[in-house]
């Protein structure tokens, strides 16, 4: 992805953020001629160390391997937790065990967040071209097969809880032999993450005045402009501190 | 892209239809072991037979090169712009010089539309997991770079016409020493369809009482919630139609 150093987005955590906001995005696997894109919801697991997981939401907690834990304490090592260049970045998911196409090996997951056409005729000057402000985040790493059945039964578990709304959400019950059939209908992954890379293009390379303009454009338009004029805004207060 | 046949768009100009309203996809360029992605608005051409353009807005007729429209005449031949099997589909866009990864070569582009989690307590039935709805076209060919200065002239024009909105239009003013300039700073490229590929993730696997509702559902919901409420509706009435 062509990032001119304006657009791009420094902090690892704000990345993870994205994603988790925009968690339906495609993953690419195999890499190669041939090339297949499977449309998934991910969710962001980040482990401090090789196996030792480490929650990042409510759910995230019952993915901390046993074993992996047992033997930190052998060891008598201390968490890593605080270390925060140590983590493994992990994003999870599961598809139709139909699904011939995520294998594992080298593999990158897209995510696209809002986006939004700026017309030049909203700075009211001349001498400006259209352009197109979007946000988008690319992975890479290497995509590894979960067959452990608890551990599948956790990933079930943590997709769910992610999406379901309101004050009484849907989960999933065990004891129902349906629901312990439908594991098998499943398979499941993880990609184990080498590099996030994030592009955020909010007008950044145009003076404070054409970016006020565009925002206040984008206010009366569509959710996907508002929700553009909003990290607008917010890149904007970010410049404004920093200049402080 | 795994698509069992329910969710499989049959309809060639449905996916263009879809491509032309989801104009900012991405493009995979290279393919190969290390893919770059490029987010980027397309616009659609289909030309009848190879190098014969056919507009497909009211732009696009200036796509029409005057060298293979000569050349079709001297022939003798008919226009085949009736034939729809023999047209020649192209996506065209542009991006900064500065951009170092859309290269000539076999190519991806890959749509995505709207989207929307479905909670299985919306079914008020037991024995039901949840899903994703979504709509993804697929779509390959050979990337092709467009050197000719007029066609870049005529393929900014097109993608301005494209996004620009109401009543007073902003186009370019090609009289303009700035604008002409613009087009150094540009390369133009045209995606040459070998395949298109459309999956419409609509539910349609469940009982017409299960899709009402979950459109009920998701009219309450987001703009891109009440979108893919809006395309559930527009399957149903097509099968029952189809039943009449």
């Amino acid at each position: 992805m062509y990032t001119p150093p304006y657009f791009k987005i420094q902090s690892q955590s704000a990345i993870l953020d994205f994603i988790r906001q925009n968690s339906f995005g495609m993953l690419i696997s195999p890499l190669g001629e041939k090339p297949e894109i499977t449309h998934i919801p991910f969710i962001v697991s980040e482990s401090a160390g090789p196996g030792m997981s480490e929650p990042t939401n409510h759910d995230f907690r019952s993915f901390q391997p046993a074993q992996a834990t047992e033997k930190a304490t052998e060891n008598g090592k201390p968490s890593e937790s605080d270390h925060t260049d140590e983590k493994q970045i992990q994003l999870l998911f599961h598809v139709a065990a139909a699904n011939p196409n995520p294998q594992p090996g080298p593999a990158m997951a897209i995510f696209q967040g809002p986006h939004a056409y700026i017309s030049p005729s909203w700075y009211e000057e001349s001498n400006a071209v259209p352009t197109w402000n979007y946000i988008a985040i690319h992975v890479r790493g290497e995509l590894e097969r979960i067959n452990d059945h608890d551990m599948m039964q956790r990933l079930m578990d943590s997709t769910v809880s992610e999406f379901e709304q309101g004050s009484s959400p849907w989960s999933i019950d065990w004891s129902n032999t349906y629901m312990n059939r439908m594991l098998d209908g499943v398979r499941c992954f993880r990609l184990n993450v080498q590099s996030l890379e994030g592009k955020a293009k909010l007008s950044q390379n145009h003076s404070v005045q054409r970016q006020k303009k565009v925002i206040a454009r984008l206010e009366s338009g569509s959710e996907m402009d508002r929700e553009i004029a909003r990290l607008m805004k917010a890149e904007l207060e970010k410049k404004s501190e920093s200049m402080d």
